[in-house]
Parts: structure tokens; C-alpha cells; sequence
């Protein structure tokens, strides 16, 4: 099956406790098509970057089977640019600079090929341009996912709710999941947000894991505890890309399906945190893919006799 | 197989954002010998009150198979009291009143059958009183477990560790686990306090359930997503005595059956959780503890072929 990714490809300046980069390559799309590509490789790409984002870069995206027909790249723009700083505990982060260049007139335009993607995962993006890539697809999708962030709660709840009520799947973190429903409960709040239009919802709470509902049903999937967490930038989108990449790959929408889908992407973005940037994500194999997801077994693996 | 349990058997006044309730029997002993009553019935408690404590909440204790043949009662005493307040979100509670009393002057003296029983729970105490019962056991216990806080750490961390160096399964939470440590990751902090000398540590993480450290191996329990959280006073101590009852009453000490133990310390703590004080601990029978097990599988069940 085919992925759509729609998003942002970008530059990021990050600084944690284990040190400091500058301008690496970032963006929730870059993120989700990186991790995808360890289980498919029929990924569309649509995005807008300026003429000063690398071409090895694209290159090395199309050699992990991304294609980038619908990646408008502008001639002498500047690409979308992100600088942060995460605190000692890794667990909350400063932005301190946000320079949206090319995307503030992203106007995606899909590519025929991309509009009958059984897969769509809409990364994190203004709800208004994220209902304007649903308003282009053909309507034979399989399983469209959004993620989307406060921000956006915060200054368009309306337009977002109506993108929203047009998806399968949502993708927020715990904090997200309180502000949209006004409950403090994540049971409470899943009620509610599954009762706005989507079947599957998935709160991402970070190093606490992710927990999935689905017709009153639930799923816990833990995040794999490291010795170290180098940089947690891009972990949303690798556990959202690396989801997406294996439901397209296996083409089976159930709650048993998704429950690995969750545990795939867990895997990846536990591999995603060991280093800055994409560095760990480009240097995966298969097989230590799936030792990760054999480490995951084992941590979540148990037999519980009942007739004490 | 026999339990042994020492620690407080208190008052507890409590405020949360769902009600208020005034002097309600509290203390982690009773905790942990209600919780590992529904799973094994040789429970000895060891432990201080004033002759204030209700003569009907001993009774019920003795109905469960708790022999309070250790507990002293002070003439004309006055029992621990402890007064807190929760915040909004749960996770966060400030002290408003820790009246000792009688706990000032307790001085535990071990009866003949508890000096041999073969599980022993030392709940959070003055490191040095811990040290005192460990001193007048026989020799022949299976497997001993120690609770304690940061209180102890900032006030007497080399008597702590003293202690600590003694048991072979601690329980602390994720902040205790680093400030005994000095590591941030848990993983990193798990292997630093597994040198001090216990084969088993337990990280509980509260609303994020619990991590179980031992030989470079991981299990991860999660804390069962609820609808409404009332009252979280007593869940650390439940999930122990659940932990310790289930392990006295299968009395096999070993990865796997932690695991099982954690799970059922988990889902006991659940249940604390659903009400003020002992009332939802006192109101269970044990289908209902199997049916809140039962939950727990479901959470983290997953089977996921790797011939991808």
C-alpha cells in the first residue's frame, strides 16, 4: 500500500543537556517518511522547503523509496526553521525562534499519485491546510490520521475540530487531549474526542508512553526506558511515521493491527531520541528494528494464571 | 506462606478535588495488610496506635487473617495523624499536618511468629526502626522488601542505605530513585541503586504505573487508565501489599512471578484509588480482583510476528 505524508521539512537549531546543534535537518514530515520507510517504500511527500535545503538530503529520502513530486521547492525562499532548547529533564522545552519562510505560503497541491494513498498521515500543520490536502484526496483512503498540536487549540479550536471530525485516527500528547476535550481524565477525554468523529485515538504522553482507544476498548504502550535520551525532537512524528508505515505495510485496519502499529512506532521513536536529528533514524537496519520491538515484548510480557 | 508488615496505622484527614474527609483510617500498614489479605491470610502487623483507634477497624482487620499480636496500644495514646491536600491534577499534594503521637516513641518488638515469617514488608520508617526489625527476624526469610521517601533520604541517607544494603527488593518512586542515585535516566539510577545491594527494585511512577529492575532485565505495569481518580492516598502502599501478598501466597520468587506480582499490586492500587481511605479495599471480594487483573492483560496484550 501507499503513504501520504503531508508536513513540514525543515531546519532545526536544538540544544539539550548533551549538547548543541545548528541547522540540522528537521520537520514533522522528514520525521514520519524516515520512519515509514523501514516498513514500506511507496511514500508520498508533500511539502514545501526554499532552494537552500540540501539535495543530498532529498536524495537520500528518495533512495528510502520517498517520492517528492509533490515537494514544491522555492526558488530563493528560505526553508521553515525551528530553534529550541529542552530543560535538564528533557521533559519541557523552550522555542526560541520560529521562522516560518516558505511555509507561510505553503498551499499544498497533491500530485495525482498521492490523492489515492490508502495511507495519509497529516503531520502537524495549520487545520485549515490540513482539510485543504483531505479536499484533494479521491476518497479511496483506507485510514487517514491527523496530528496536530495546542497551538492550534488555542487559536483556530473551530477549524481544527471540523478537520478533526474528518479523520480516522488522532495523534495527540496528554496535555493536547485535556485542553480539546476539557477533562482532566484521558478515559473522560477519549470519550469525548472519539464522540468529535475519529475511531482511533492515540495520546502520546512522551516518555510515559501512548495509550490507544477504540470502541471503549484500550491499549498501554510504554516508551522503551533508555539509559540515555539524547534529543526528543522528532519522536512524535517518528512514532506516528514509523505507526503509519507498518498499518500501510501489513493493510489491515483492526484494533489488533493498530495495537502493533503502536508498538512499531513506539520502536522507532525509541531510536530516535539517541542522537540529534535524523542520525539514529538514517542508520537502522531491518533487523535492529525488530530487535527493538522484541525489547518491547519483553517488557510489556507476562502470564497471569487466574485460578488462585 | 506468613507475611510480615511494619509501618504506620493512622488517622487521616484528606482533601482532593472530589471531596473532603476528616480522621478516616489511614497508614501504610493497613494499606498493605488490607491489599495482601485478598490474596493470603497470615498476616502479621507490626506496628504503633493510641487508644484512640477504633476497636471495630481492628476487628476487621483480625477477620482478614491479621494477627496483631504485634501492634501496641498506647493507654491514653494518641495515633499518627496525617492531614494533605491534593492539587487539581492529582499528581502533587501538600502536607497540612504530620501529628507522631505514639509513633515518637515506637520501638518494635517482634512476637515469636513474626520473627519467622517468610515475606516481610518494611513500609516507610525512620531508617533505623527498619534496621530494628530486620534485626529480630530469624534468619529465615525468603524475601524482605523495603518502602521509604525522600524525607529519609534528605535527613538520614547513610542509615537508609544501611538499610537498604539489608533487603532484597526496594520500592521508591521515579524522583526517589534519582535523588538516591544521583542519575536522571532510570536506567542509569536503577543501576546504581541495584549495586547498593537489593536483587529487585520497583520505580513507581504513580498515574504512570511501575518499572521492576533485576539482572539487566525490565517489566513495565502500567496504572490502569480510570475515569475518575478520587483519592490516591494509600495506592504506593496497596500496590505493595498486593506485590508482597500475592508473592507470600504463590511463594516463588522469581522474574516471572514478580512480574505477575507487580501486576496484581497494580491492579489493587486501582482499586484504592476509587474512593477515600480503605473504603473501596474494603468492599472487594476476589472476583473482582480477578476481573481488574484480567483488565490489565488486555491493556498490554500484543502479539506482533517479526517475519516482516
Amino acid at each position: 500500500m501507499s503513504l501520504l505524508t503531508i508536513g513540514t521539512v525543515a531546519f532545526d537549531s536544538i540544544e539539550t543537556p548533551y549538547g548543541k546543534v545548528e541547522k540540522v535537518i528537521g520537520g514533522a514530515c522528514t520525521y514520519i517518511s524516515w520512519s515509514a520507510s523501514y516498513f514500506m517504500n511507496d511514500i508520498h511527500l508533500v511539502s514545501i522547503v526554499g532552494e537552500d535545503f540540501p539535495k543530498d538530503e532529498l536524495a537520500a529520502l528518495e533512495q528510502r523509496g520517498v517520492n517528492l513530486d509533490g515537494l514544491e521547492i522555492v526558488k530563493g525562499g528560505k526553508s521553515f526553521f525551528w530553534a529550541g532548547k529542552y530543560h535538564n529533564n528533557m521533559n519541557s522545552r523552550d522555542t526560541l525562534a520560529t521562522d516560518l519562510n516558505v511555509l507561510a505560503d505553503f498551499n499544498p497541491i497533491l500530485p495525482e499519485k498521492a490523492k489515492s494513498c490508502e495511507y495519509v498521515m497529516l503531520g502537524n500543520l495549520t487545520p485549515s491546510i490540513q482539510a485543504q490536502v483531505l479536499d484533494q484526496l479521491d476518497g479511496s483512503q483506507k485510514l487517514i490520521a491527523l496530528d496536530t498540536m495546542n497551538f492550534w487549540m488555542d487559536i483556530a479550536m473551530d477549524e481544527l475540530k471540523a478537520v478533526i471530525a474528518r479523520v480516522d485516527l488522532l495523534t495527540i500528547n496528554d496535555e493536547e487531549a485535556r485542553q480539546l476535550s476539557g477533562e482532566h481524565s484521558l478515559v473522560q477525554a477519549a470519550e469525548i474526542i472519539l464522540a468529535m468523529g475519529p475511531k482511533y485515538l492515540v495520546i502520546k504522553k512522551g516518555e510515559h508512553g501512548a495509550l490507544m482507544f477504540f470502541e471503549g476498548k484500550m491499549f498501554f504502550a510504554p516508551a522503551l526506558p533508555l539509559a540515555e535520551v539524547f534529543d526528543p525532537t522528532g519522536a512524535g512524528d517518528t512514532f506516528a511515521g514509523g505507526m503509519m508505515g507498518y498499518l500501510a505495510m501489513t493493510d489491515e485496519i483492526s484494533f489488533e493491527n493498530m495495537k502493533r502499529a503502536l508498538i512499531a512506532g513506539s520502536a522507532m521513536a525509541s531510536y530516535c531520541v539517541e542522537d540529534f536529528s535524523l542520525n539514529r533514524l538514517k542508520t537502522l537496519d531491518k533487523a535492529q528494528v525488530i530487535t527493538r520491538i522484541e525489547a518491547f515484548k519483553k517488557l510489556m510480557d507476562f502470564d497471569f494464571p487466574l485460578d488462585f
